[in-house]
């Protein structure tokens, strides 16, 4: 499998699990300083411009949720998701489709506004609400959703890498870690596991 | 199982889906003009104050690619997914994951902008731009993703009632369906369907 992924995107959700997995996969950075996303070669890859994509030998995947999935199906013997149980299964799979689409999203907000908007000071306006709208996130997930040590419980699974992965971006986005502790730990758990540290490396290298 | 919905939202597709599966099933009508979805008795039930959710007997689901799968895995005679082949299903959710995090959203923008940004004028700003950033999803879908009849060929799927839900909203979102002649005929050919006239007719009635 091939990972294609840029630094500090979503994509490293999916580096993570691969290295939990004990997949054998190549990785291949695109640059997103030269728009390497919007590229005529990346285009063929992924029509939407954006990373992740997933090249296996079936064919390629993209959107994280599905491509974790993909990950956990793949190599059972990892454990990464409940894959005999469809209600616990589907729990991995709402929690992760809010992380794609209202934590990234609210996220989103505060560097490409301009997919939402063509006026200079509306884009500016949003970014204002973003410290707000991430901050009402993680409170939800702080209070409701995230069980411990893991997010579903004891069990590690699919739900984790990708909470990490948004979890790193809230200084950025404004949003201060110690109003939300359980958080803040699970970041700091995820943070010594040595699939975490090598993708990390692996990205920043 | 209980669903819990509001007309013309994005329940719609997991209602289908329960028709589609042939489910026991009831539905509860949630009154978004008396803000229904943000009364204490709700946000018991779903505390991200949205539709759907879906009481089962195991616990309550939210997050409609989450609650689609959980309906195919539910009903397996029913063939809405296909669940004995990994790469397929990952497919299938990438497919109801990029309807969710990038479609939906985009729609939201005209009515819903005030959950990203609070200047009057920016929310104004936002609902100019909807037309374009809809239109260009459902582009995407037609050169690149329904592949037809259905969205993943000759099987229908829960990506058909996802998408038919969502294809709904072209005309108030000011995209002309005649641009879309694929994503129009797949319309056209959901509506023939005794499962959609069902639970359309329930929704409104």
């Amino acid at each position: 499998m091939k990972l294609y992924y840029a630094p500090r995107t979503c994509a490293l959700a999916s580096h993570i699990a691969l290295e939990e997995a004990g997949a054998e996969y190549s990785t291949v950075k695109i640059n997103f300083a030269t728009s390497e996303q919007r590229s005529v070669e990346y285009l063929a890859i992924n029509p939407k411009g954006r990373v992740p994509s997933l090249v296996t030998d079936r064919g390629i995947l993209t959107e994280t949720p599905a491509m974790l999935a993909y990950i956990a199906q793949s190599f059972p013997k990892a454990k990464l998701a409940p894959l005999e149980d469809p209600f616990r299964f589907a729990e991995v799979q709402a929690f992760n489709s809010y992380l794609c689409s209202t934590v990234h999203v609210a996220h989103a907000h505060r560097m490409r506004g301009y997919r939402w908007v063509d006026d200079p000071s509306a884009i500016e306006a949003m970014k204002k609400k973003v410290p707000e709208t991430v901050a009402a996130c993680f409170e939800l997930i702080e209070s409701k959703m995230l069980r411990g040590p893991w997010v579903m419980g004891e069990t590690y699974t699919i739900c984790d890498p990708y909470l990490f992965t948004l979890a790193q971006w809230m200084e950025a986005d404004g949003v201060d870690p110690a109003r939300f502790p359980k958080v803040r730990d699970h970041r700091n758990r995820m943070s010594e596991r040595p699939a975490v540290s090598k993708a990390l490396a692996a990205e920043e290298g």
